[in-house]
């Protein structure tokens, strides 16, 4: 069998291609990673230098289009500053039950949707991603809870004639577990990017800076994208 | 409320304009018309003509490059002739539980997860489409089926946040009861395109082409598409 793994060049995906890889073998691995208006283009980077050390094709698709009418701070187009907090903090600073202003609509369900077209006629049976429990937690990102994913595998399944499901190996795990699973696995952690500024280093103040380096933290690692910088 | 229209410009998802125009009025209705790749424009002329009938806001999607790897007939880039078959008729022919070859892989799980990233960021609350149930008979679509839908409904409810949901007013209608719901609201089906082939008129002779005169016929009416013609 054949697997494509959504692969941003972060932690979480770039872990789950570690384990795509470790279990079907880099011949049948198909890396996928999505434009979709970041403001930069270090994830899609980051990507590349992991799919070349796995030796996995990589695809990419640009879906910024979809996007265009959305004001999410991650948007090249967008006015909205990224706030410089922790998701948790983000979650206690809001009102009420709305996505943080991270959120961009939809996204996994758009990224899942396209790889389900692309990994059928890829002749994959499975789409790997990296939607873990700290993402959905509070709702910040409704698009990685395993409700969500719960469904969307269903409906992949379904709408494929059965051909097709999801994996998504940390949608029960913290970030801190799956860094734990990779620390394992041997992933090259230094290749993978995060920030959400596209700076020459990672900011160490964006939410995912913070939350990254935590998760190492909690493994009693210093973060490999920022060695020496905090 | 708002609502989103996947719309082709055909007959069913051209009824289901129909519906959301009269329950939230035009000026609260988009419609959306996704180009795939098929190998002629007509549907999209269509889809903006029964935009401008209605006067409600039309929208384009270009999303040709995700099939880029697809072998449906339907696409552009594909060797394989389309069938001259009723989809009844298709099915018989064919092995197995397999999806026919005018199967566009997981197309409406596509269109409608880009959907759910456009309504979020439009305002929308609802998306329309018009999935029926001959598309769905014997997995011929299994994206038309009511597993699909309501699979899918769960994933865009749950991973927009509950802030949108899906309203297939077909999925348990044949294509007969959909004619029958747009005559009695008055769609300009002259307007519409459903042949698979991108002649000056509707070919007359492939699946899409019989079994829109079949449903016209059930009514007692002759499609307005085939007027003369057949």
């Amino acid at each position: 069998m054949k697997a494509l793994v959504l692969s941003s060049g972060g932690v979480d995906s770039t872990t789950a291609l570690a384990l795509a890889v470790e279990k079907y073998g880099s011949e049948n691995v198909v890396a996928l990673s999505v434009s979709y208006g970041q403001k930069h283009d270090k994830e899609l980077r980051a990507a590349e230098a992991v799919a070349g050390y796995y030796g996995v094709e990589q695809k990419f698709l640009d879906l910024s289009r979809i996007f265009e009418y959305s004001d999410c701070s991650l948007l090249a187009r967008s006015t909205e500053e990224i706030p410089e907090e922790s998701y948790a903090e983000q979650l206690e600073h809001r009102a009420g039950e709305a996505p943080v202003s991270t959120y961009v609509p939809f996204r996994n369900g758009l990224f899942l949707a396209s790889a389900a077209s692309m990994a059928l006629s890829l002749g994959c049976g499975v789409i790997y991603y990296g939607a873990h429990a700290d993402d959905s937690a509070g709702c910040a990102y409704p698009d990685c809870s395993p409700q969500f994913n719960d469904a969307m595998n269903e409906a992949i399944y379904q709408g494929s004639g059965r051909q097709l499901r999801i994996e998504a190996p940390f949608v029960n795990m913290n970030k801190a577990e799956v860094v734990k699973t990779g620390l394992g696995l041997g992933v090259p952690y230094e290749l993978t990017w995060s920030c959400y500024e596209g700076g020459e280093e990672p900011c160490g103040k964006c939410g995912t800076c913070i939350d990254r380096a935590a998760a190492f933290a909690a493994n009693g690692v210093e973060d490999p994208a920022l060695l020496g910088r905090v």
